[in-house]
């Protein structure tokens, strides 16, 4: 029998994007292999250690069965998220939370349950890179509105906001404090979602798995918002909090009743989340202050050593960031795809080398962010500072080998 | 301002099902806080100690951070699974393998990358209900053929299943060994499916979660079959092989290139599976038949055990399945989910009872299944023995009751 050609694969297999901060891991293990020390500032995954908690409790499990958990997820890290929020002045019941396969998917349950194939949803470019997966896995249409990186990322006015809506539309996502410009919003602005959510019919979706990492002026929990109970969905995760990135922990959390009950039946089809993770990251809301506060201070630092270095390369353009580990910059560079994959293939000062994310991958809109890009200071400050100054120094490198 | 009512749900969201294996939970919760002991057969959770090499490999970790890891699967744990599958002469290369968020995520990768929102994917009825689930998320239709408990569930004559290709039909579906029925396909049976995707451009989505527990007669992964090597997706997991099922780590297996490349930027969307399961999950391919072996030797024994107690219920219709862990069988109640509850509710015998499954969860057709319960023989056979003990005293009585 003659092997015939597979049936074609479905629109969105062929459509779902490679991670923009991934697809160069590929040319950085060449690197690696030739001998290179590679700076990872592309991808959002802290140096910090996880919790002595996490691996406490992880040893101390004694059950001899790696069993089936509730759907909804174990008890006592439900219970302890309660507890988590319950200090942020955030009271919660038991069922306004589903704990998830990480971030991801809480995020993707809930545009399932809130748009229909074909909806829309908007969000504010640039984004976090993933949140095109999950829209194409949902069938759900992102409309971006752009965001200006002279005024550091901020919404844009009401209007042009409005100017997006229409009938089909169902949620503002945002991510707040954000991956990838490190903008945090202030109060105005989460007062003009509220507005926005309950004059237009909308669901907020808010990505607040950086709430903790503000170094500057005053931002809150869409959870907080008054009048927008039924509209809010967070969604929620320890990787970054705990520095647990690899523990795929996190959660839904919401107050609407017949959305986090749909919630729990996505869930129930995937039956459960790992169990030694959610025995570990039960343990984590003991941590508290403790291990949270010192982090960010640290992360402070980082971030003021990182923006002073930039600030030293001529022609970038970028506001000093008041959240998240991230700085999103415009470096004068023509095409910053090219020059990525450049400082990994062909640059290395004193066998070092940098790796940043290319800035379009955070857009939805082509043609955008391509002299962008995305800075993750999840190094310690000096080793931030000796990353940027090997971009700076590749730079111009690449702007004088272009030159010639 | 006033609280409006929040927006609509997804069509999605309202239609998704509660997990008809969990759903009774919060009964079986009740009883036990009445002092009542439930025998659990109503889900596929063995009480089989997981390998010490599993928690040998987690407890010495020793990496201080928590992080991110290859969205494809930690080199080592894809290693480990090439080695597994080379064990039982299916010789794959890196790139056939994406490690998963156990089978179910595997599952939805799989539809999504086969079938377009609206195609249609045949399964044969009873199957297992998350399938349902998935399909939703997917806006993949099923499309249910029905098997006969006469027969023992095995597919019907090839006439009967073309009858129900469409343009539409991307894939077939199938779990083998089955749950819910414990149906191991024969290898005429795989030779027909072989034939069907061939004349018919279809996929063979093949569920072999339970490979292994086969207690007699032959059959084999659908990645032997020949001339299917670009059609064949197997959706694997570790749960059952190695009492494992809150350690959600599975995987898809293809050698088609470009499935594979899909499944791996679907995956990429979600970063990650779980770190401590992967590093667990490693080790276990070193526990070979010295763990399996004897565990499928106690596996038959409880078949055995539980058959042979079934049969004393007068009325029964069951034919002695071949695999997997569960017997479906049609009880003479006149309706199975209102009998599961009663068990639950209104049963108990020295202060026991049983706990089962009901069959409708298990078709997508309305209506069928009506008297049909997924018995899981995963307690130990005198335990099995016990609960199929009482759930005879309790259809006699509840049949006395009904007809008083």
């Amino acid at each position: 029998m003659s092997i015939k050609p597979a049936p074609p694969l479905s629109h969105r297999a062929r459509i779902i994007p490679a991670s923009p901060i991934r697809k160069l891991v590929p040319l950085a293990e060449d690197a690696k292999r030739r001998g290179i020390h590679v700076y990872h500032l592309n991808i959002g995954q802290p140096d910090i250690a996880t919790p002595e908690e996490f691996f406490r409790a992880v040893h101390g499990f004694d059950e001899k069965v790696i069993a089936y958990k509730n759907s909804q997820g174990l008890a006592e890290f439900i219970e302890s998220m309660i507890g988590y929020y319950d200090r942020i002045s955030i009271k919660l019941a038991k069922e306004n939370i589903v704990i998830t396969t990480g971030g991801s998917e809480a995020l993707m349950f809930a545009m399932m349950a809130v748009a229909e194939p074909g909806d829309e949803v908007i969000v504010f470019e640039p984004f976090y890179t993933n949140y095109n997966g999950f829209a194409i896995m949902a069938g759900v249409t992102l409309v971006p509105i752009a965001t200006d990186p002279g005024t550091g990322y901020h919404l844009p006015p009401k209007d042009e906001i409005e100017r997006h809506i229409t009938d089909r539309t169902r949620a503002i996502m945002i991510c707040n404090p954000n991956n990838p410009t490190g903008t945090v919003l202030d109060l105005s602005e989460l007062e003009l979602l509220t507005d926005l959510a309950l004059q237009h019919d909308l669901f907020i979706l808010s990505d607040e798995v950086y709430r903790e990492f503000v170094y500057e002026g005053e931002t809150t929990s869409m959870l907080k918002m008054e009048g927008l109970e039924d509209r809010v969905v967070v969604l929620d995760s320890l990787s970054k909090r705990y520095s647990l990135c690899g523990g795929r922990v996190g959660c839904v959390v919401s107050r609407n009743t017949e959305f986090m009950e749909s919630v729990l039946r996505f869930g129930q089809a995937r039956l459960c989340t790992a169990t030694l993770e959610q025995v570990g990251g039960a343990a984590l809301v003991n941590t508290g202050d403790k291990y949270i506060a010192p982090m960010i201070d640290e992360y402070r630092a980082r971030r003021d050593a990182t923006y002073e270095e930039l600030m030293n390369i001529p022609g970038i353009v970028c506001q000093k960031p008041s959240g998240a580990f991230y700085i999103m910059a415009k470096l004068p560079v023509d095409d910053i795809e090219s020059f990525a994959r450049w400082m990994l293939t062909d640059f290395a000062h004193e066998n070092e080398t940098t790796m940043i994310a290319p800035g379009p991958g955070f857009y939805a809109t082509a043609g955008m962010g391509n002299q962008e890009a995305r800075i993750a200071y999840v190094l310690n400050a000096e080793e931030c500072r000796r990353a940027v100054r090997l971009l700076a120094r590749g730079i111009s490198e690449y702007n004088n080998a272009s030159r010639n």
